[in-house]
């Protein structure tokens, strides 16, 4: 009888506590280890993570498996010492998707609309409109069109806005009504054209920093930027000045370089940031124990399995 | 040579004065009137309406159109002395639709993930989760499933949400992954899978208090009810008790059966409610001028004109 496999939780960031029964519901009496003690290293069949403590995956001899437990994989990749000859898989769910798209959605009309005056007005008992300015007339741009992009472009459309996305390289599979840019060279004219800039991007060593001073620059005056990427894409500095010149009306952020963001943050309690705890979507805990469990079973099948990271472009 | 059409704004509730531009960009030279002083009223071709005076359209002597600014008509069809035989048509515009999606999608979105809550913490610098449930748990219900439903019930969808609907009648066209209900008989079944509640029916005598205590009890309990109908189809009494009680646990309101919302209203300031003046969407200006001109040379040419109201449905 095939031993049944032996799954580490790693985290040094979140309580993994949520999925060990998660993967008890998936696969009963399955063996799960989480924390400091392990038990014998040479037991863990695979690991799955989220901010990995450095050189830890080295330290199990016989892993097959590097799963993170979302859909990005910067903070496993960062691991100086990650077992680069094994395959590292990241989860695509749906679930995850409509998350997104509703967030992405939300913060879009909430600045188009003005809806955070409309709720200050409705507690103060004052009637008073904003200006109402149809979703046909404002362009929502997405920097990254892979999964999650591809999703809330096709959503933000749906709704009615003019939609533009942005991709390292050209896709050939955009949503109806909207319209694709690629590649360093059409950078600037995808920028020029976005009245609310969303960041979507992986986390590459070439993706690091990209929205900074020099990028919002060339957006057009008073764009609201929404960063559901990762912390690192901005360029934390940059940012203030932006506003207080009205190069940018709004900021909308949900991912830092620092999580969480610290008490003394300068972008806390700032009249046009918007800052939430990296709550934009979360993975399904059940898809999560699923797909890697799946994920084992293919590869002691000797396949491939399902959503493996190409670790040359690091995505 | 054919005379011009000469065009009466008639509004009892709104400024006009932002159309009349609108028609002069459409047909430069027209003969827009407003206002008390409409000149000879046997001049008046078409009467362009907003809860106009009752028994008004009934003093002009040769009027071939009476054309509603927006989707509604019970502003027009309540007046005792409608000319009943002259055509009377609405304004259905795609911009319309954009602005309504986009309201309804914020609105659900808004409550769902506990945005309020976010916003606030933002403002407070706290790193504060509220719980993050997919919307593919969370269903919404769309009471209405005219042009505005249809769309809301597409919007929601693409995001994520279990879309479902209801109309009078069966409809043959829904979005993809909606679920249609339709008839007195099959309300009670779908109101009980409404998470959320959105009403856009038009108003009439049979919808007219339809969001009342005896509907409130069939949703789910701690729903949330989003009424961007018309003010009168709630019944304005019932909905402090269902917040009290926990049967509902939110209502955004952008309509209300006296407009604006009076000062000493008790919806004004509830922590449960948000009113929003009337805004959840607005006709492009030029549409309206566009398609009345239209309808009016369709009518001249014997033809029938677009988006006629059937009189005895009411819409």
């Amino acid at each position: 009888m095939k031993k049944p496999p032996v799954v580490a939780l790693l985290s040094s960031a979140i309580s993994v506590q949520y999925l060990a029964d998660a993967f008890e519901t998936a696969q009963p009496g399955i063996d799960v280890r989480m924390g400091d003690d392990l038990g014998p290293l040479e037991d863990i069949d695979v690991a799955v993570c989220w901010f990995p403590p450095h050189g830890r995956l080295a330290q199990f001899p016989n892993l097959q498996l590097v799963q993170s437990l979302a859909a990005g994989v910067d903070h496993i990749l960062a691991d100086p010492a990650l077992p680069r000859h094994l395959p590292l898989c990241r989860i695509v769910d749906d679930t995850m998707a409509a998350g997104m798209k509703a967030y992405v959605s939300w913060a879009v009309v909430q600045h188009h609309r003005g809806m955070k005056a409309y709720v200050a007005s409705s507690d103060a008992a004052k009637w008073e409109e904003q200006p109402v300015v149809s979703p046909r007339r404002h362009r929502v741009g997405i920097a990254g069109l892979g999964t999650l992009g591809l999703a809330c472009a096709d959503a933000l459309a749906t709704i009615g806005y003019q939609v533009r996305g942005w991709s390292r390289s050209a896709k050939s599979d955009l949503p109806a009504g909207v319209t694709g840019f690629h590649g360093a060279d059409q950078l600037d004219e995808f920028l020029s054209g976005c009245d609310t800039l969303v960041c979507l991007l992986p986390l590459t060593p070439q993706t690091q920093g990209f929205l900074n001073a020099d990028l919002f620059a060339k957006l057009p005056r008073g764009a609201h930027l929404i960063n559901v990427g990762r912390g690192d894409h901005l360029v934390e500095a940059d940012l203030l000045p932006a506003l207080a010149s009205g190069q940018l009306s709004a900021a909308t952020l949900d991912a830092f370089s620092v999580e969480p963001l610290p008490k003394d943050h300068p972008f806390w309690g700032h009249p046009n940031i918007l800052v939430t705890p990296h709550i934009a979507t979360r993975t399904d805990r059940l898809v999560i124990a699923q797909q890697t469990l799946a994920n084992l079973a293919v590869l002691r099948a000797g396949q491939h399995p399902l959503n493996q990271i190409d670790l040359e472009r690091g995505y």
